[in-house]
């Protein structure tokens, strides 16, 4: 991509009102556009990062066995109060009325959709285990949005919903949720760790938060610092028997500052190992048994014939919220650093001399090699002054600047540098090429 | 994926309020399931669709030059107000109020909201010319929704937006587009063929919409039968000048039922060139000048300093009614036949023995070599009987059924089945795994 035919409106300074760093700097970067409170206009950069993270997203979620389908942003007002949740849900749910007097709202979560598909289609045990998951737009009415994507209003969420004959299997569906958000988290280079948490208004009985740790966290932790440690399990692991890799982790002490137990926590752990912290809520999972199919009336024939209220779990990913924790974890003074896999280009190609033949030449080469290769790569081809392009590239955080001008082709090299590190490096182009494509 | 662990609900008989075939087989092949009048969930099958659709409208989009960003659903009321269409567009926006009563509305389209984000970074000529484009979910009220994803409520709309210094600049944006249109609906499998149209609520003095040919289509269309027979441009034109590809299509006569005007179609037209036929609107392109950025305020500076507004036009494809226009086209009494390049998958592998070993091994051995040559294989492992399994396939609408049976292995061979045409092939399965991943 050529940045003079793209759009990168990044700016000077972030507008007074973002108090975070990740919300600064997505506004500086071109990221996103804040449309009204706590919604946001997704710019061409941030919509790509926002694209990777839903696919590492959907992909650990196929991985661990989920089916992926796609429920619509507005729901049946009808369809909540089966559960009892009209009246329940309180100001942070968008009640809507359309010009027949028809009583919708925009979906916050999905338990009742999800459990009124479930009933109409599954009708034997024979069909279990189920667990089906969309990446869809929701809407909570914050009382007061901030902090950017962290607590928008319109927000994407991944959620995933299990269906099980009895609460051993939720219980391992539980688990499968639980070793693919370490995966998810880890794939794009955070680290998460796991924490006993309230269950709160979805309700139920085993519940455990994602907690990225950031000095910006909105929230205080507690956990033992071996659980922060430990690697994720990775995708070759037996999915269908989880339960010791769960318990290996839920057996340390972690907690946010509604469950923390401060007793327990020094019983439980040794000093050394005693973290608090901040943290950032990047995922949400819960068991909460006959919940919502008891009252919606979910049942399958069990293997005796009889009809068994199903069991479920629901998971969430905040799939927006993640460019903001993202962000606090991982930034300097000059910009974003974004971790590889998530990063909205691979490579920023700098033309130091754009109107120069021998410079053009060689970027044009770089250029197409790499993206033969398949890398992204967003070429700075713009009349700015260097100094402007290395700042642009820097606050943008691309992994990797390869940097071509005069002076340098005229000793045969080039200049790449890592975003993460600072380190630079002059090679030949080949060099350079290889490096990045290797 | 195998057909027992995915969720494919496909039913005997469509609900007797689907009307035409497109949204019975809809429903009866699992795609969608309605969760009010005009809003439907995307079942696992459905989506893959979906996806496929929207990806190859993007990419054609890119080629064109455009740059996609993502805006919200929800838009600020006072947005509109500034063009003036907040009063103008009437009870088909649906409109909402906060819990703080601020004024918000589901957008229906985006012509504010991306003249906002224009005209808040873009100040100068030089960084025109500029194509936007989103791929968002839209609200439109309907009084009386139907036909399934045809005329729903919430769909899935592709609109691009550009914005040009001039009239002339604008016109070449145009041109672009009606070219990226002919390419995108025809890898799709269809045959649109673009139509003078009226401008209707968007406004300006030049517009198409792209009409596929179907007997079951809303509306009646007139046009010379050399048109619908022209092929598409193709990706490898000069996109810098497009005009004599436009002037061929627009020089033939071709109206919708409004713009209709039966002297000059016989004047025109050779009377065995001209077709009346039915059709459906999948695009509609306009160039409106500077019917928002006037109001709105959108300037650039010019090459001379002075301020001017930019002559913008807009340009959508209905995404998710895409489904329902390739059904209407293409299908039989057994049901869908997906064109290959839609396909929820390429190849159904149906198994007529899941419990003989032999059959078992030949399934797997077929998967592991489709899938790792990368195609997309819904493999029916299940204890359905032939007969259901034959019917499911067809129903579905796969492109390619691969039957393995244990008479056929005795005898070494599979069948092939091309669904379009019901040819059948008895090979062995290296050949018909050759044959399907050649």
């Amino acid at each position: 991509m050529r940045l003079s035919r793209y759009f990168l409106p990044t700016l000077k300074e972030a507008p007074s009102d973002a108090q975070i760093v990740s919300h600064q700097l997505m506004l500086r970067a071109g990221l996103i556009r804040q449309e009204a409170a706590g919604i946001y206009a997704w710019l061409p950069l941030g919509l790509r990062v926002l694209k990777k993270i839903e696919q590492i997203v959907r992909e650990e979620q196929v991985r661990a066995g989920a089916v992926e389908l796609l429920m619509p942003t507005l729901q049946l007002a009808d369809l909540w109060r089966e559960s009892g949740r009209y009246d329940a849900y309180g100001p942070e749910m968008l009640r809507i009325t359309d010009r027949h007097e028809r009583e919708l709202l925009y979906g916050p979560t999905n338990e009742e959709m999800i459990t009124d598909i479930f009933r109409a289609y599954v009708k034997s045990y024979k069909q279990l285990p189920l667990n089906l998951f969309h990446i869809q737009w929701k809407f909570r009415d914050e009382r007061r949005p901030r902090f950017g994507v962290m607590r928008g209003r319109e927000f994407l969420m991944k959620d995933a919903y299990s269906f099980d004959l009895d609460e051993a299997g939720a219980r391992r569906a539980y688990n499968r949720m639980f070793v693919a958000y370490l995966n998810t988290f880890a794939r794009m280079g955070l680290k998460a760790v796991p924490m006993r948490a309230d269950t709160g208004p979805i309700g139920g009985d085993l519940s455990h938060e994602f907690i990225v740790l950031a000095d910006t966290g909105e929230s205080q932790v507690f956990c033992d610092r071996k659980l922060v440690e430990m690697p994720a399990p990775g995708a070759d692991v037996d999915w269908n028997d989880l339960q010791s890799i769960v318990d290996e982790r839920t057996s340390l002490y972690a907690a946010t500052e509604e469950m923390h137990d401060a007793s327990a926590f020094e019983a439980q752990t040794a000093e050394a190992d005693r973290l608090t912290a901040r943290g950032i809520e990047v995922g949400h999972i819960f068991y909460f048994g006959t919940k919502y199919s008891a009252p919606m009336k979910a049942k399958v024939a069990g293997p005796d014939g009889a009809d068994t209220e199903v069991h479920m779990g629901s998971y969430g990913v905040g799939v927006s919220r993640l460019l903001g924790a993202i962000i606090e974890a991982s930034h300097d003074a000059s910009g974003i650093i974004w971790p590889d896999a998530v990063a909205p280009f691979d490579v920023q190609l700098i033309s130091l001399r754009p109107d120069a033949p021998d410079v053009a030449a060689a970027c044009e080469q770089a250029l197409s090699r790499l993206e033969a290769a398949g890398k992204a790569v967003l070429y700075d081809d713009t009349d700015e002054r260097p100094g402007g392009k290395f700042a642009t590239a820097d606050l943008i955080g691309t992994p990797w600047q390869l940097t071509i001008g005069p002076k340098g082709l005229a000793d045969g090299v080039v200049e790449l540098k890592r975003r993460a590190t600072g380190e630079k490096l002059s090679l030949s182009l080949d060099e350079a090429v290889a490096r990045l494509v290797g």
